[in-house]
């Protein structure tokens, strides 16, 4: 850390000694830290690198204003999340340019599906910004299924739950393995979806890949509700000797 | 490791310190490593571990019998594949069941399109096998790339330069984000399915992704060859605050 710099840090799945040995090596030995949480919560980032952290350590929690409560499509989403993540820019700008460099904690692969991503775009133009990559909570659900996600020639498709009913079905036909995250209350449209395909009975069901509460079951034999941390895949049975 | 097993470790994308904490233990306190490698070749899953092996390791290197001499489809091919694969297991059960546990090297991340699940399927009913995760090779190009791949409800799709170029300018077509792995000698073909998609533009490729010589061009501006370690990829342009 010559220049002070944001570095975005890919924590991976959720298990410490998943991290990798750059994430851990930064988190050890930051000064500052930032991760975000929900309101009135510890944060899941923050859980992850719980024992890790220097001593004095100065923590920057950021806290969304809103999460569920709105719709994505309301105007007034896209205006709340907006300001709010300016102000964490603002936040971490003021850390950077008194010289110091700051670890922002991000579960799973910064640039997949990440929240960093709305911070990096805002950040990249004003002060050095660097990102380290980390593992995917796919890549820990398929492992924690004990059967490879793709073989040979297969097609992954990775959607989210939040799609359409009728795209979701499409692209559960097209593809040979697939990765559904964002499940939650979508669940219900999932299932109609995976059974309109005809690939109801391939589906697993992953809540909290690579962290202590892990639990692999068919889908169908999966209750009405998932937590958050959830993933939905089909295995790809392409070509192998 | 209190029972003698196969552990298959992702390396992550062949930067030693993008490996987990977990893999980087295993590795470095193992007895006996085994890896694959072309005839001839130090092999790449080995290079990428130089230096942190433990004196005295034992080494079993797996040399394939055929890479790209003989095409997927003759059933030479797979019959030579498919003994060799005995093979390595024969040599790995051996080991284990004298009561040492093996590191197998997996480049990237094990099930996911890796060599180890060749083995891994073979092994499975016959000794203990445990598969630790690792950072795809495309995290690492995307993230090489600046640029977040995915965002909001964006589709990836993953798909193989292997497929022949009218499935592959149909998943082109459809998804919003792109990875394209295996391309070698495919890269002609993948360049015209880009182009009857509409979206040659905006495709990025990525050589040695997070290692020393990696490189980032778009795609219109490079070559006529790609190294082995190649990834193309176009970024998803979804919702966002």
């Amino acid at each position: 850390m010559t220049r002070a710099s944001v570095f975005g840090v890919g924590l991976g799945p959720g298990c410490q000694d998943l991290m990798s040995v750059r994430a851990d090596r930064l988190i050890r030995g930051a000064t500052h830290i930032a991760y975000f949480r929900k309101k009135g919560k510890k944060g899941h980032a923050r859980s992850i690198v719980e024992g890790l952290l220097a001593e004095g350590v100065t923590e920057l929690a950021m806290e969304y204003p809103v999460t569920t409560e709105i719709p994505f499509d309301d105007p007034r989403y896209n205006q709340l999340l907006a300001s709010f993540y300016e102000e964490c820019v603002a936040q971490l700008m003021e850390t950077v340019e008194a010289g110091a460099s700051v670890v922002v904690l991000c579960e799973g692969d910064p640039f997949f599906y990440g929240s960093f991503m709305h911070l990096y775009t805002r950040l990249l133009s004003r002060v050095p910004v660097e990102v380290v990559p980390g593992i995917t909570g796919m890549s820990a659900a398929w492992t924690a299924t004990g059967t490879p996600i793709t073989w040979g020639d297969d097609v992954l498709t990775v959607a989210m739950a939040t799609l359409p009913e009728a795209q979701l079905c499409e692209r559960i036909q097209q593809t040979d393995a697939l990765v559904v995250m964002k499940i939650g209350r979508h669940l219900g449209k999932l299932r109609r979806a995976l059974k309109s395909a005809g690939r109801e009975d391939d589906a697993w069901l992953i809540e909290y890949a690579a962290m202590e509460n892990q639990r692999v079951v068919p889908l169908l034999d999966a209750g009405e509700k998932v937590p958050y941390f959830s993933i939905v895949l089909i295995h790809g049975n392409g070509r192998r000797p």
